[in-house]
């Protein structure tokens, strides 16, 4: 279940590169060209010995005295993330959390290409979201075989989970993101984050009644 | 922005204990009445130090050579977070985020109580998702004087939502959870958590090409 296993970095610091990633991406839009570590923990409510330590996993970026090229710094952790190149994903389930995930626009033009959902309500079955087809079910072996797919997300309901999770991993699909209420447990050469919502939506029980 | 200021825990400490609570919550369904921080550190992928030192931030529940008893801890660590209570919980933005989340069933059942939706969209007015009725959004102001409501879940299109956000603060409601793809920035009296699934979706790419 680790991300650590072959990397030598740690879970906790993977975790947080996308938000790193994130914060130098709006950076960037402000048109900013540097950062200091200083900055971005005020910014993060992060120590800045940490993003310090956390940077110098991957070799360090950033200039004593100057801070970090916000440019560079976020080029670099889209490398060590990989999501510098093209992913083709598919949706299992096209039920309303299927179709706002076919819809959601932070990962669409970010590399992330939906090619397809798939269902087995025929009441869906032919119809379109956000220009992407939903597809029965039956046909994905067909489909998988024709393309080239790297991710698959599962938005079934619970009781379908491990069955499309089993069809996923034989169809040679490299990672599952499971929104889907039961978690899915790591399988030899496929990928799996499992969405846990609740997690913020405790977060911010805490926050309102500690404000 | 960030969860410290009043409590003196540090966010990373209280984002890491949904996950214990996850953790411990299953660890009671499977009848295990205790567990030690070394069989947590290796299930989780925490270092142990780590989780005793988390724990030991709330006062410690351990017993030297014992380890913790699971649903002490479990029950400790809901009054922590103050989800040992019922909320009440509105939706505003009924398209398929804001229904989706109208039936998920892990925080339905758990103390969250969505009382209604809101959309102005004539076509879901007056429907109903899982027992739960879609409202025209001009009656929000009326539905809010009459109901003690303490989450708005934001799940509108990106245009809307800091709108949204000034009205759900107008309105008194003490924390938004926002699953629209434009942040919302903490404002006075009011918790803000806001859902980046991108996140996963990094580290699910970080980790396909380092298995």
């Amino acid at each position: 279940m680790s991300v650590e296993s072959n990397s030598g970095i740690s879970e906790a610091v993977i975790r947080r590169l996308p938000k790193y990633h994130r914060y130098l991406t709006d950076l960037e839009l402000m048109g900013e060209k540097k950062v200091s570590s200083a900055k971005m923990s005020e910014d993060l409510c992060l120590n800045a010995s940490q993003i310090r330590r956390d940077l110098n996993c991957f070799g360090g970026f950033g200039q004593q005295g100057y801070g970090y090229n916000v440019s560079k710094l976020k080029d670099a952790i889209s490398k060590i993330l990989h999501i510098d190149r093209q992913y083709n994903v598919i949706i299992i389930g096209a039920g309303n959390m299927g179709r706002a995930l076919m819809r959601y626009p932070y990962y669409k033009g970010m590399g992330f290409k939906v090619l397809a959902a798939f269902d087995s309500n025929p009441a869906l079955i032919g119809t379109t979201t956000s220009g992407c087809e939903i597809l029965d079910i039956s046909k994905i072996e067909k489909f998988c075989a024709e393309h080239e797919v790297d991710i698959g997300i599962i938005a079934t309901p619970k009781e379908a989970v491990l069955d499309v999770a089993d069809l996923l991993t034989k169809l040679g699909i490299h990672a599952i993101w499971n929104f889907a209420p039961v978690d899915v447990y790591e399988r030899d050469g496929v990928a799996v984050e499992n969405v846990h919502l609740n997690d913020g939506l405790y977060v911010l029980c805490y926050k309102m009644n500690n404000l």
